[in-house]
């Protein structure tokens, strides 16, 4: 890849293990679907499949968002915040479906009267969304 | 505080710094201001005050958003994660402004054709927030 290329990718403040975070939020509705990290293969990977492409802190390893679950993310905007180093994702969630739980996004919990309560429903099972687990 | 106040507090997957990632939404658009970061007190004052208290790394100090500005910001919600280590506050923005360089979000820059482009206008000169600096 040209240095032209990649300077836009040398911008980035990325933190001592290499990464930022990068916001995920669904185009049209706005909402908040997620919250993951990248390192510059994922990014760099990100923009040229137009796919959402993740690094898994707990895995070690890039992870291609729905490679097992199908619930894919096409990226349709990258935004950086005046520090550059957070993302912001503008996405088409496939399938409806961000969080593991089968729920729309991962946020489904509200704090109210100092309690975590679930407030989103569950789309789909996940035990039908990974059915090899 | 009781114990029965604070379990909603330990219930948190805080980092090996005792922080987590906090998403900061305008309440009504849904549009993503910044991306901040909590400990425990900065989440417990929040609560109290229905106002926006961060942990700034940079200056290692509880910071209350708006105490140098005027640009507080309100809480009306605050959610967290399927995985418990990220937090989802909706704030009104007072000013209308999020950022310090006078701008609505600090998500002002769009990856565009490998370069990061200036999409949205300063709202206020930052030197006129900011006076005393």
């Amino acid at each position: 890849m040209a240095n032209k290329e990649a300077a836009w990718l040398d911008e980035i403040q990325w933190n001592k293990e290499g990464l930022v975070p990068a916001i995920v939020q669904e185009e049209g509705t706005n909402k908040v679907l997620m919250h993951a990290w990248m390192n510059r293969e994922a990014l760099q990977k990100t923009v040229r499949l137009g796919q959402a492409v993740y690094w898994s802190r707990s895995r070690q390893c890039l992870w291609q968002k729905g490679e097992e679950s199908g619930h894919t993310q096409n990226v349709t905007e990258i935004r950086i915040d005046c520090d550059r180093d957070t993302l912001l994702l503008l996405v088409t969630q496939e399938g409806g479906i961000a969080c593991h739980t089968g729920r729309h996004s991962c946020f489904f919990q509200q704090l109210r009267e100092n309690a975590w309560v679930c407030t989103d429903p569950v789309i789909k099972d996940p035990k039908s969304i990974y059915p090899q687990k």
